[in-house]
């Protein structure tokens, strides 16, 4: 099998996207926003949840799973909070509404806090905390995971999610500084990959129901991943999943569904987004020089044997947001063929 | 050397820290919120941070490090956030403000966020989140670390401090769910720790600036702590600095002094903390009641073996505060040692 990629441009991509969605019964204006976001996270490196979960979506819309003329509605609503309630939408409607109305309040206000409830997988955390940076603003965004991979530490079984947390923070000249982490050593996309290529795991990503290292990522559903920094990635997975899921009224422990078993269970999958403006806290010009200095000196400070360069969180999807816009998304072969049983599947034109 | 420690009551133990403080011109009622701070710091088991740090503070203000008459003011209040100048004070009034404010706000726009800037060292980060939980509310506080032992990942300057983030959720009739962790491994207290015991420090503590592991604790200065998950750790040491620093226009990165090499440099120290009120996102008890719901979930699942139950953050600060409370808050044979001479050196009543 060959392993070059395929290269298409953003726009190309786009269209794609919003056509798939929209041959399913999802308004054109819905189709838009969600093929934006979703090639934004191609854009910006994000493989494993761009549109390569476009099959996954289409297959739930198909199964009755995910609501495409949603009644997306503000419950709750104060001066700087709000929960949206996606109405079992595509996921990325409700995130993206509950970012809009963050900003517009913390605009306002200073800060703002929007959660989401009867949502669905969104797809990367970074790429609605990025939505801050054109806004002068700093942007919180966490999401409690499309499906349980996670026991508590000591625990045997599978009641918490990898869920991620993304912060993005805007710099002046520098690149912004966009923090985008799951509470897992390894994302579970990463077991796939290994177990794809035949490749051993190393030591840490993954423990047997003995607790001892499980390395052959064929024997992954024997076992399960290990939390950053052990207990403490454990308790970050679990309050940030208090956060983004129970505070909202959303799915949260043994309520959450595997999404990628089960296509026609309602997940009420919960997110939520801060937004703190620069401009409450003092100069935002001043403030986005100092972030420079600060990156600056990072990456001026002297290495260890066996790096090249300091970096900073965000820099590298930074770096692949202006090769791709410019020379176009790699997809590679796998992918490629599955779009193209999607297109023929759906009756629209093919990517490539 | 006796390894049995000395009880002492919680009001002895505040009376003695707001004496010792008073002593040195702090006034009444600022020497009151500290030692109430710090003491049940001590009540919550966070023993490196609570009156083990009264010799430092007290060498601190006789070396004209730390301002006693202060005139804390807020900056840049809006709606939703404020920031608090603290005028070098100690640091746990000016965070004590900073908290007092965000309840205040968040309970009228349902979330606020307080910065502190020009503060100092201010104790343990959950006890301050803590302080949500009879307000119905969920805290988040972050601070920057008073010393620089964090290199960047793949770096060998120590621009970056441990930078800890706590989070706490209230609970019905379960005890709060209160996470409180430095972005490190191991904080720097547990290696000063195994270098008094003689003993050897676990691979995966520190690295020497060779990137190699560093086990001898007494080498300690020849290495740097490693961040809980590696380059993730790292990325949360920095955005968190940039959020409870940066933002409020608090030291951050180089302009970090080493608050235990130097009792006189201002430290500009910045925190922050979140409030977030439950009311604003629904009912109040039935959110608990899932609180509750979720940690008995998980309390009650199958552990691994060599573990004898599943945890959950915050529950043996928990048993701490209600053993501590009960039977007196233990107390180190050294420090005890070190509280005798100052009490002498100040010309205060000795605890013991």
């Amino acid at each position: 099998m060959s392993d070059v990629h395929s290269r298409v441009s953003a726009d190309e991509l786009s269209t794609f996207i919003a056509c798939a969605f929209e041959s399913v019964g999802v308004p054109e204006s819905d189709a838009k926003i969600v093929s934006k976001i979703m090639t934004e996270i191609d854009l910006l490196g994000g493989s494993g949840h761009g549109v390569f979960r476009l099959p996954q979506y289409i297959r739930r819309i198909k199964a009755g799973g995910m609501n495409v003329t949603p009644d997306i509605q503000l419950e709750h609503e104060t001066n700087s909070t709000a929960v949206v309630h996606g109405d079992n939408c595509i996921g990325h409607l409700a995130v993206k509404r509950a970012t809009d109305v963050a900003i517009e309040k913390a605009e306002k206000m200073g800060v703002a806090w929007a959660g989401v409830k009867m949502g669905n997988h969104a797809g990367t955390a970074s790429v609605y905390a990025r939505m801050a940076l054109p806004n002068d603003m700093i942007g919180i965004y966490s999401a409690v995971g499309s499906a349980n991979h996670l026991p508590p530490w000591g625990g045997l079984e599978m009641l918490l999610s990898t869920n991620p947390i993304a912060i993005g923070v805007p710099a002046m000249d520098e690149p912004p500084v966009v923090l985008d982490m799951a509470t897992t050593v390894a994302a579970y996309g990463k077991v796939k990959t290994a177990a794809q290529r035949g490749e051993e795991m190393p030591v840490g990503w993954m423990v047997d129901n003995q607790g001892q290292p499980l390395t052959d990522p064929k024997r992954s559903n024997e076992g399960f991943l290990i939390p950053v920094g052990e207990y403490k990635g454990y308790g970050m997975a679990l309050v940030l999943g208090l956060l983004a899921g129970t505070l909202n009224g959303a799915a949260m422990g043994h309520d959450v569904i595997d999404f990628n078993a089960d296509d026609e269970s309602l997940t009420n999958t919960g997110q939520f987004i801060c937004m703190i403006s620069l401009k409450a806290f003092g100069d935002v010009d001043e403030f986005k020089r100092q972030v420079d200095d600060l990156a600056r000196s990072l990456r001026a400070s002297p290495t260890l044997p066996g790096f090249d360069q300091v970096r900073l969180p965000g820099e590298s999807s930074q770096g692949k947001h202006d090769d791709f816009s410019k020379n176009g998304i790699p997809v590679h072969p796998e992918l490629t063929k599955a779009l193209d049983v999607l297109a023929q599947d759906l009756g629209i034109t093919s990517l490539f």
